[in-house]
């Protein structure tokens, strides 16, 4: 079965949803730097909840971009860190954030541009 | 001033939701083979409701990433084609969906072994 994202009922769908998720790219990008601890990542991404981190994080390791790391200390400890195909996952969504901070400024004028045609 | 995904009150947040989100990525991949009209589009593209589309073009055209071209003709005939700057978003986002397509089946298969190391 070969996969197909136009089609509705194919299971890339889900996780192409899961990879360019808000969330979910941030997550991927962050980690590619390096490992992080929950409160450090929650740190590192403005405006993220602990709710939202933390279901994001549990979707991205079930899929296995992510993998958890639990430490047997007191306090405990959890560090998060990419699985190979992660960081294969990482690698695309990083290029297009990337992307999308050096374009944003020409999106912000065309978007004055339009507007302005239309007012 | 220099746009950074990672803050929530940077507008490059915004622009990435446009070329991430569920149904400007799959209109971004598929106008990168060829210029469509509407209801092609809306053919091509499995599951979108006309509204969706719609909406999801006009939101594309007002960030500069869609070119909208309407024929003069009878009956009203309305091309979309990818701008330069939507043609380089398109690149991005087409290799990621080429990728997830190729990894689907590693995922599911990722998911299984996760919910039965836990059921």
């Amino acid at each position: 079965m070969k996969a197909d994202i136009n089609d509705a009922m194919c299971p890339s769908r889900g996780v192409l949803e899961h990879v360019t998720s808000r969330w979910g790219v941030l997550v991927l990008v962050a980690l590619r730097e390096r490992s992080y601890r929950f409160s450090e990542l929650r740190r590192h991404i403005g405006g993220v909840s602990e709710k939202m981190l933390a279901q994001t994080l549990q979707t991205l390791e079930r899929d296995g971009f992510v993998h958890r790391d639990a430490k047997p200390v007191i306090p405990p400890r959890v560090d998060y860190s990419l699985t190979e195909l992660g960081e294969e996952a990482a690698e695309q969504v990083e290029a297009l954030g990337r992307w999308t901070e050096k374009r944003t400024q020409t999106v912000l004028a065309n978007r004055d541009r339009y507007d302005e045609a239309r007012s």
